[in-house]
């Protein structure tokens, strides 16, 4: 197309927002207008974007009228139901929520991953994974090119912005409850002292881990487990691929941490993964743990790449390894995903107008 | 033995001593004297111990002569130093540390699994399994002694009391410097705040998670990762059981949990497991996630069983369980194993002296 596209971003107010207009601002500026929308309740703030107050617009059909791109960084429910007037109006739109991720006529991309999957959209819309997938996907992805992936066992240890401002703001008040006191030694004594307000968690996440993250799924699973589970099939077109997670919440209020046993095709030596991870996009290799090197979410938050570290050949397995991964949720576990994708879907637009192809055309 | 046995508890002023003292006062009385015996920096403080307060004396080759069964809650170089000291003289050591648990000549025992290894002592020393072992292997042992257990991944999620009171001030002194900020947010704010003295621990523990705890082993593992090993396949004595476990110290003051992947040798399914660990001994079922039944360890500190919940079977493998444990470290992973191995060393000793049998000859 001539004219730069005009962007959306559908939930500018969010957690996952606050990020995404902080990219837009670094990245290079492949944008035309930007339009900032949220729900009604947010609407008429000022937030900046590029170095400019923008207004923020209630969500409507209006005002998605000429966008080209509408990136959704909202609940999945308001997803389910904006995203496809948006593509009815023309944009494509590059979804955060799980609404779609699961639909067989919308990709799930990671752009280190499977780049050409943004090009096929049959429903105008794409699918960012979720951030727990994202923390994993990359690194594992890398692996898997080299040696095939065969299962993957992980346990997700998720920070609290991964259930959005909500989030954050149950782990600060709930700290500041415990933080001086002697809480914590007794049974449920944090509980009490936090009362019934859990926030968006099943139970007090101060001083506690909670394993449990998302809605009931079948057989004993919750949503975060089944998704990670059922995207990482997606994403590496590898629908038998046997993949288990547990998703457990922990007092962190930003980058997920994922203990994976992954075991592969071919054997595998920690030598030869070091040189895969250190040279690929999106990872850095942190593995010195004699020094002190691996990552902790205090040191990665704020960082776009996935942090590698305590690679470890499984003991008893020639084909296994363990490693430990870190992943800010709310940059590569969300914005900076949705932001690669979006740039990415530029180069694929029709010329003369901001139609999607059914095949990239570019 | 017609008088009643002589303890010594040496490390009563620790994190895990404070435990056992609580536990000698409301577990069923079989000691005569019990004597409290710490380093000498500790000695003139009093404590009480069955209603009655005793002054704390310091470790030395006199305070062990008429002991009868001494229990080491003492770091591993005191206990390697010391423990030899106390058998020489004729007590039966019981140890908390990591000193003997893999020497062949020490049997390493949980009660509930393999009583049988009290017995045969031939250094005079018995060794009780490390906290995050002792957090998993009574739930494991039941589900194994059914379905023959083939293959383990755990995540340890370690709460930081099992590295001492050291580690819990460190923790406290930690959230009192994140309480009410908004650190965490950027890439090493919360490592600035902390500042160079992380306590017992490779890199700030409030607001994060780490995962390293112990010493360097080979390979890249740990020294709790490499022991949780070592010691789950003396237990269950299966020498060649493939184990493998990361483990990763959690913002928790107290209670250990860990994710736990499980292949059996044979079908399983999650209603025969339940029926198992419902009706295991130290074992507490907990596990109805829709009603918000999981174990944390808010709800679990201060309790004596392994408390097991998130029971699910491995999709893609009939063999094989996923499922989530809680155990208080001080507890069941330290003083109560300690003193319930005491206790069954009570009936093994000779009648007419403390001695150690070759072989037990109640």
């Amino acid at each position: 197309m001539n004219r730069r596209p005009t962007l959306a971003v559908v939930g500018a107010t969010g957690a996952v927002g606050a990020v995404m207009l902080q990219m837009l601002s670094q990245h290079a500026d492949v944008w035309g207008e930007i339009r900032l929308v949220a729900s009604p309740r947010s609407a008429g703030r000022k937030l900046a974007v590029r170095g400019e107050e923008a207004e923020v617009l209630a969500l409507s059909e209006e005002v998605l009228e000429g966008v080209d791109v509408a990136l959704f960084l909202v609940p999945e429910e308001v997803a389910a139901q904006w995203a496809p007037i948006a593509a009815a109006k023309g944009a494509v739109v590059v979804d955060n929520s799980a609404a779609f991720r699961l639909d067989p006529d919308v990709p799930l991309v990671v752009p280190e991953i499977n780049p050409h999957a943004v090009r096929v959209r049959p429903r105008g819309i794409v699918a960012s994974p979720g951030d727990s997938t994202l923390a994993l996907i990359v690194a594992l992805g890398a692996l898997h090119a080299e040696f095939g992936v065969d299962e993957v066992v992980v346990t997700a240890l998720q920070a609290v912005s991964g259930a959005g401002q909500e989030g954050v703001a149950a782990l600060r008040a709930q700290l500041s409850t415990v933080a001086g006191t002697e809480l914590g030694a007794h049974p449920g004594d944090v509980r009490r002292a936090v009362g019934e307000d859990t926030g968006p968690f099943a139970a007090p996440v101060a001083l506690n881990v909670v394993p449990w993250s998302g809605a009931p799924a079948e057989g004993g699973w919750s949503s975060e487990e089944a998704g990670l589970r059922a995207e990482t099939r997606k994403i590496l077109d590898l629908p038998r691929l046997r993949v288990v997670a547990t998703c457990v919440r922990v007092p962190v209020l930003t980058t997920h941490s994922l203990s994976v046993h992954a075991r592969f095709e071919q054997p595998v030596t920690v030598e030869r993964a070091h040189e895969i991870l250190a040279t690929s996009p999106g990872v850095v290799l942190y593995d010195d743990p004699g020094a002190g090197d691996f990552p902790t979410p205090a040191d990665v938050v704020g960082t776009d790449p996935t942090w590698v570290g305590r690679v470890r050949r499984t003991p008893d397995d020639e084909r296994a390894l363990e490693f430990f991964v870190c992943g800010d949720n709310l940059r590569k576990g969300a914005a900076l995903n949705v932001v690669q994708i979006a740039e990415s879907v530029v180069s694929t637009l029709r010329p003369e107008s901001g139609k999607r192809p059914e095949f990239g055309d570019s």
